[in-house]
């Protein structure tokens, strides 16, 4: 590559920028993980993960990527040929449904547009008319990394109590864990799946289950073949801060640092209110440029990422090659059956007001020298909001 | 825990002390894992590993520990109720029966007694009896990390052969690639698994899984589930350096440093070399201090580590616990079977003569704070050795 | 402090922000400054900054601060009572004319309004009018840090010829080395004054003297007491990369990387006309901000910083104090006769456009919170001169 | 350099090895010096560094070498031609009487054999006859690195005091502070002399003068010229934690963590009492070889290194260049006089019993290389002696 000078502005929607805070504590000397100063660290871990999680249950933390803990969660629970309702939020969705075939259970698939979140009345109908219970698992993701739509988590759990159905309730929030409000207990999930490389601010390589009692409790029926992913394995030794094969010590440092910045120093509320401020300043971006937002329910904008619809007749590849080769900015591409549609804004995990101004910027000169359709003020847009929130907006209403 | 001054000795069998320069290439800035840096990242790795394994077929790294590359191995070529043909040296190849057995496979063990490698004349003799061809695959641990002793992978690929079987050869170097001698290619493996924290010098996280063409072939028959261990999910976007889900980025960067230090600057067979006249050094302490050294025969001593049985009724947990709080050292523990019976001394990876005095001393004052009988003398006999090899022998053996 | 998400902007101009690659370089373990290791380090951090400074003499590098440097080039080549003609270009020559009084030398001062360069007439003119040759030597600031102008020292040169005088020609460049373009030999100076923590894009703590023939003359005459700085100690061991004292080892590992990035990677002259680049966005956002730029003669504009005035009556401490806390950046203080008056805005070292860009939004959002009056665009105007640079400005002159 | 597998072993009396946590805090991003976030680490460490030094009164940190220091307490304190009375324990006390001679001081230097401190009552005996306070400072080095004798520095307080002598003592600490007991207050000390590379467990780049009251006033009248190290310029600003010109940062965040280290976790009693362990150890490993110590006295011996001299003929510099060729171990070399007649081991620091051992093992193993006539078993005695510690003396004392 050619020297670029200056740093790297990394907006994809994960992996997100690392705090160099975090960097510094993964890059201290590798730890006996059977000794006792390896116990303390796991119990640390363990414990702020279900703080993050906000449930009482149980957390399990594999060293893998996020697809793994999506393995882990199926495997732990079912058995070959099981039906699982999933729904077609978008990229990310799909391909857990392909997994979940590869493994050899029935996904059905609710098919969704990609623009919108899950629909609880349309999960509501389906488990209504499964009077014999073949649905073994409703399956979710939150935050769709692919659109920039969150589904609405709650709205769900009270569609599956409505219909009185029995399935367990899963859910992927791999990029929304640690920047959107996530209650894993309130809501009634079974199995939340998360990933570290997102909100969590660290590299990728490590991933999560969080699991309720009734999750326990089906795990002891499934009939699945697993051994790596293997709950059961993982809780007793957990117990005492090990881990029953070699974890990834490191990042389990890069763990614990997070949990204090996120827990202790900020807040996760304080962490949830700051994604919603920038997401919507990148919104009035878009706004202004007059593109489309791929997302068409405000109610479900993600506050992780906003994915942007090109123009008809322009490429997002080209545009985003611009974008890094002349302003060394990775922005996110599109995925699946919107690839080379759709360009992905990421503006989650550590991050900040001037960050989000210099990525728009990144965009608004991008689509200029891409020569898309456009107009101008985004970032002044963007600008105006960083600075005053809605205060005009709230002048208007109040005049009115 | 309380302060401790200067630096931990973390003399296990792995994870392996990490070289700095090593940390400080993972600790820099997570990069777009669909990128073109990343590409070149990605290719750059693979074609080193293809070097380390020395074979021209195909590597697949995943993140996630040595363990999930055990798991990969199997699940990519097998089909449920497939009866594998194992080989106890010792805790990890019983960690791996077991492993198969959770995945619904028949493994049958051979049994052996932690003190010798894997019998080929027993594997031959089993192999000519499966005259149906049962048996679908043989399972050896290279370099047994629980015993200290290093199975000759050669001459079980020699009994195969010899007993015209089909089966295919899997063979776990986890502690042992990078360090002892290896040769997937010359010696007829169709899948070795290894992990990132032993030889490779890199923390905990990465895993790999060298695959031959007949592996390959039974890949597309195997039926047993798989979908984030999938071969041919792998090979795919690997070929254009990339990976069908998120890398464990950083650790690529570390495996990338490791390969330049490993294969253009010391060179693999100066890194073998150095491992066994560590090793030899090791044992001469051990000789010295009259302790028993559990493996049994010396062709198959471990260049990696070696096991030391406690003489009877003395703990080799008390005896590390006071080398741990008096000397800041890590020691290995006695697994499974022989857990409290003996204590294991790591010498891989990146390590020098003098930091191997340092362990064998704290070893030395360890035995007699702990009270456990020994001769004084070790310290001094791998000094002798380190300093003039083999001199006084061969002087005597020329005067002879 | 209250914890910040999202990495801190320094725009300061100077210290600058350092690479990551550097500072993981002076994160490795010291070596012994008497070792061969050492030796190959200290010949090339010599050799590398005669090729920044353009000099075939020498150069000397101190464990110091800029100050110190300073310091060095007066007790190097000066006696006590000796007058030297000093050029008030802002705050940092006034400092520079305080340390040469409190050597006990007698600084005469011309006079500037600090929003020029050093006058190159007046030079020639005290000089000319110096027939007895008092004057010992000339000093004038190259990039004055408090002002952002940047003195032709070449003109400062040819004035001095013409004067046919003598005196030795002293010239500090702290903050513009390696980022102004900057010739010691071809401009016939005879001590440069350089630090780490602007262009080089170090940490602070390395300064410079590059030494001309004449100075090293002068040396040997010099009466002003000596012995951390003195030369003469410094360039017998560096023949062999070896210091008199201790030196700072790590910070010149990462110089040895600077060097690398700096005139093998970029080209030092890319790194020149990069920093061009960024001070004409930067000046064409403050013109749309209706703000005054301090400097007022366009040829003199510096490339590393741009000081702007405030409205009257509006408190730059004040507004850069909005901008820390509400934006996390560090904008530079007025300092000296101008404090509070003016503020500075760093665009130096490791830079590129978004950064100046989210650099630039902060501060249009400062000016906005803190009320200071001003008209909206200055980012807008960045937008377009990186995207398009002077295309519009061209396409106009050429219409004309 | 050839590729050495394995960790260096540092072992020269200073810069000695940096923690890697030190190092971590190091490695972060450079902030603002004028701004608040600097402020409390400026406050931070001045008032650590009070506790290490034990005094009330005040504490500068230069960014500079110990060197720096040495010319900053003549400087600050005295005028052209003032005498000094100096020591001479070793080469740097000759270095610091040469500095004050090139400074235009006259410096007294009371003749030493370099194989004892200070004598007490020589100091005395020359103050005594002073009647006419000709005298102004007596300057003392406190841990003579060259020679590895530690001088009684509170009987030469005594000294002056029964000679009722004016004077302002000074005194060098560069490698003791913060490995030998110390009392800057209680001793009297008016400039105490140290720096960050050695007991410090920071890279070189720091050095600190603490100041008596009767320093600070005899500052107001003190003539000789300086800026860069005047205190009167540093105190005030250091009230805020700022400092005059621009600070070395990111020695100052290593120097917090190690503040924390030495004081609130490790105890700075405890530290003393591990430097001398460990300083008795290798004493005993020399005594074993039957090799000399050079410090003839006791009562003086070093706890941070250890000064052996070659048996007559033999070559400290060959002996050195195997062991780093061989071991990758640096050792201390003869300086001044005893060069090529001594060779010196650092045990100082971060350190602990295992690095102690490895060093005496390669010290050990290169004797025998080297083909220096020694006894074996010098390893063995310190381990003895760490592992029991005078046990075996207490015995046979008991016995007696």
């Amino acid at each position: 590559m050619k020297h670029q000078s200056g740093r790297h502005f990394l907006q994809i929607p994960g992996p997100s920028p690392v705090p160099e805070r975090i960097m510094r504590v993964i890059d201290m000397p590798v730890i006996d993980h059977r000794g006792p100063e390896f116990a303390q660290l796991g119990k640390d871990v363990l414990a702020g993960m279900k703080r993050v999680f906000r449930t009482q249950g149980d957390v399990v933390i594999y060293p893998a990527s996020g697809t793994g803990a999506w393995e882990a969660a199926l495997v732990n629970t079912l058995s070959p040929g099981d039906t699982v309702l999933m729904y077609e939020t978008g990229q990310f969705a799909t391909l857990w449904k392909n997994l979940a075939l590869r493994l050899g259970l029935k996904p059905e698939f609710i098919a969704g547009d990609w623009r919108h979140g899950a629909d609880a009345a349309a999960v509501e109908a389906r488990l209504a008319a499964d009077t014999g219970h073949a649905i073994k698992a409703v399956c979710v993701v939150h935050n769709e990394t692919s659109t920039g739509v969150t589904s609405r988590v709650g709205e769900v759990r009270k569609a599956i109590d409505r219909a009185k159905h029995p399935a367990l309730f899963m859910v992927d929030t791999i990029s929304g864990l640690a920047s959107v409000d996530y209650r894993h207990d309130e809501w009634g999930v079974d199995v939340t799946v998360a990933g570290s490389q997102k909100g969590l601010m660290l590299p990728p390589g490590l991933s999560f289950n969080a699991v309720s009692a009734k999750a326990l409790a089906a795990n002891k029926n499934a009939k699945l073949p697993r051994s790596y992913w293997a709950w059961e394995e993982m809780l007793a030794p957990n117990k005492n801060g090990f881990f029953p094969y070699t974890p990834a010590t490191n990042l389990l440092y890069g763990l614990r640092e997070s949990l204090k910045m996120l827990l202790d120093e900020e807040g996760l509320d304080n962490v949830f209110a700051r994604h919603q401020r920038h997401a919507e300043a990148a919104r009035r971006a878009v706004n202004a440029w007059g593109l489309e937002i791929l997302c068409q329910n405000a109610a479900e904008y993600s506050p992780v990422l906003t994915a942007v619809l090109m123009p008809a007749g322009h490429s997002e590849v080209a545009f985003r090659k611009v974008v890094l080769e002349r302003f060394n900015m990775s922005l996110g591409s599109g995925l699946g059956k919107i690839a080379d549609k759709v360009f992905r804004i990421g503006h989650l995990g550590d991050f900040n007001d001037l960050t989000l101004l210099a990525t728009l910027a990144g965009v608004e000169m991008g689509l200029d020298l891409a020569k898309v359709p456009h107009k101008k003020g985004g970032v002044d847009a963007a600008m105006q909001y960083l600075a005053h929130g809605d205060a005009a907006g709230a002048k208007k209403r109040a005049a009115a």
